[in-house]
């Protein structure tokens, strides 16, 4: 065995300059606590310059993976690089050479993520990627070990900082959303093309991986995940939502109903007082229902060099200890169930919807009937008049399956005088 | 090695009962997790009939610790007896005998812990008690690992559910205290005697216990802990608190300061934009701060059966797994650092102060003295007058230092016009 822990780094950009930061700045803590040197020996980037400007003599730089995959010293690859394909190849050369993972890499695990697990347990290897959801917040540890013993009724995480950020300015600041998507990126939260973020498919991705490891449903993919993003909320119905007592964010939910499960993704009234609607700005937080524990929150900061890098150097940590107790790739959380995707009849909630329609008699009586035809009743209504002959209406209904929902929305496509504008789903208080 | 892990459970009260029905309602997943079936042998009570009736015949039932201290079968003790004399005897029995120990007693492990853990490395077993602190909050182990690579700069908690409950309904309900405390009791989140909760012994017990951890400052007493309750606390305080932007709240302080540690209990004003200001009635929540991680919070239910009882199981299934990978007494955290405690210039707050002063020309000239002597400024004042010649004048000040602090309150006691009502610590936004 080497008398060091040394590490393979791929990839330097934001994240892997914070981990060489991290590893050289809390060298003393990081080697008491795994009882041996923690290295950086060789670092895999395009640029070979900038590795070498960075680091000095210290380390090897390199832009030839072979470098890393052939060294034996090399027990622990670090991947940071982010192209999936790529990330995906380097990661099952190194398992299967017998090298131990840590990734950040949420679209890879989200896509790849059982195949390299089975690889990694073939090869007896570790493969760990906390940093993967929700960076600065310890919530995948949280979910394996500390609800071990409980059976998790439901994930909810506000698990992309971006969209948090925009929602914050607007219901904060009145910001509309074009204004809250240039501050972002103007920020650097957000990409110049933001799909990823604010058409919720980041946030669909984390809520995959949550799943998986929540309810032992390791069969769950992104095509099981109904997605929706920000894009349809507009400041009108940020101020309904305040007048009603609560706050709309972006809200990944997987939750267990009976022994199916489903995962979705979209905006969500949340009540004022529940934890989830005081998580502000770009933070994250995962707030976990246990059968037995209750209602956990975890907050932090969902990204960021050195949040994001943190998560990676005690992912590090924890396989460098494994190496030295002599037992990598023994230690899987093998919780696994049938992965069953509940049907739209079995996933219920209340919704809002805000509807534009012909202000004349008998209206709104067509309305209640399309409701009492799908055996839905209201919680809330709210009618405001327009200047165009027009009015709006705004219902909160008591919780009904989506497969009521589907049917209303058709009844009300079908009426030329009704126009829904947005419906969101509604956390029950 | 055994079949099945086999655990000796010490007390069967709200908690050990909590245990047995975790283990049994969720018995597949826990197999599965560990590997093995866990499965509780022998019941310690007084009360042998109460615990044959809880368990029929799938339990021995004992008064006599020896019948389990003697089964070589047993591998884990779980004590959860409360009284500190009897589970130290107990634990240091089992631990020398080689059997692995889950605890759930703060008093107990902010007393002897240390001298406890000692014990365990010397004979390779395994001491945990993450439901010792906020039990619902798995927030031991989140900081031993998830802050593994991370310098923890501070961790502040709401760690006794029993005065947050108290708090919340006088912030939000109008209640005084003595009406909160009296509805604490009669839903039996307060002991008849409230003395540990309310005069924050309990908080500082737990602190102790967060502050060890965090700071690896394993020499840390309750007696080196600054201990205020919430006695003190009025309506009055709690509106002018609101007035001013602020939540009152019971925090546990832990913060590193140079090398220096400072470990405080006391009511706080606490920013209402702050996450820990939302956390209300009876839940707990930890806010831990990373030199890298940034801020962090944990969230969930300080106490309760199955909460506790979660966390006990977790723990005992923590230890099967590392039997089973034959590690046990071997992962233990020796990340250490000389205990050194802040002087009273190292720390550092705003204050709020009420003070009632008699109203005439020059009185408030006196106060302002007094804080340009010990060279402290303010950062908002608000005087309000009384109906009996004297007025109330209400002080937050700019940061000062606890010797600040003494010297100003020694000023105060010694102008007999000047009456300091109360005072507490400001947490800066």
């Amino acid at each position: 065995m080497a008398d060091k822990i040394y590490v393979g780094l791929l990839g330097l950009g934001t994240i892997g300059t914070g981990v060489a930061r991290i590893i050289a700045d809390h060298q003393n803590k990081i080697t008491q606590v795994v009882g041996q040197e923690v290295v950086i020996k060789t670092v895999l980037d395009r640029d070979i310059e900038k590795c070498q400007n960075f680091f000095g003599d210290t380390v090897n730089c390199t832009d030839n993976f072979d470098d890393i995959l052939n060294d034996a010293d090399i027990s622990v690859v670090v991947e940071l690089i982010g192209y999936v394909p790529a990330a995906k190849e380097y990661i099952s050369k190194a398992l299967s050479a017998g090298k131990h993972v840590v990734s950040a890499n949420k679209d890879l695990v989200a896509l790849h993520g059982k195949e390299l697990m089975g690889l990694a347990k073939e090869n007896k290897c570790d493969f760990l990627y906390e940093a993967a959801v929700a960076g600065g917040v310890p919530i995948l540890r949280a979910i394996t070990e500390s609800f071990a013993s409980d059976n998790i009724k439901k994930v909810m995480g506000i698990v992309n900082g971006t969209t948090n950020f925009m929602m914050t300015k607007m219901d904060k600041e009145g910001y509309s959303y074009d204004e809250a998507l240039a501050l972002a990126q103007k920020l650097g939260f957000a990409e110049k093309n933001p799909t990823s973020d604010v058409d919720g498919l980041d946030a669909a991705r984390k809520m995959v991986i949550l799943a998986r490891l929540a309810f032992g449903t390791n069969d769950i993919t992104l095509d099981d995940v109904t997605i929706a993003g920000i894009r349809d909320v507009s400041i009108e119905d940020i101020k309904l939502a305040n007048r009603l007592g609560y706050k709309i964010k972006l809200i990944g939910t997987a939750e267990k109903i009976g022994d199916s499960v489903n995962v979705e993704v979209g905006p969500v009234f949340v009540p004022e007082a529940h934890p989830l609607a005081s998580v502000n700005n770009e933070m994250n937080a995962v707030y976990v229902v246990g059968e037995a524990l209750g209602e956990t929150m975890f907050y932090g900061a969902g990204a960021g060099e050195l949040p994001t890098a943190t998560a990676v150097v005690s992912d590090v940590m924890n396989i460098a200890k494994n190496i030295l107790l002599g037992i990598t790739g023994k230690n899987f959380n093998d919780y696994e169930v049938e992965t069953l995707i509940a049907t739209p009849e079995q996933v219920i909630n209340p919704e809002f919807m805000r509807l534009e329609v012909t202000d004349r008699a008998g209206q709104f009586l067509e309305l209640a009937k399309i409701f009492a035809q799908a055996e839905v009743s209201f919680d809330k209504i709210i009618q405001d008049p327009l200047d165009n002959g027009k009015a709006i209406i705004v219902i909160v209904t008591h919780p009904m399956s989506k497969a009521q929902e589907i049917e209303i929305l058709q009844a009300m496509e079908d009426n030329e005088d009704m126009k829904l504008k947005v419906h969101f789903k509604v956390l029950e208080g």
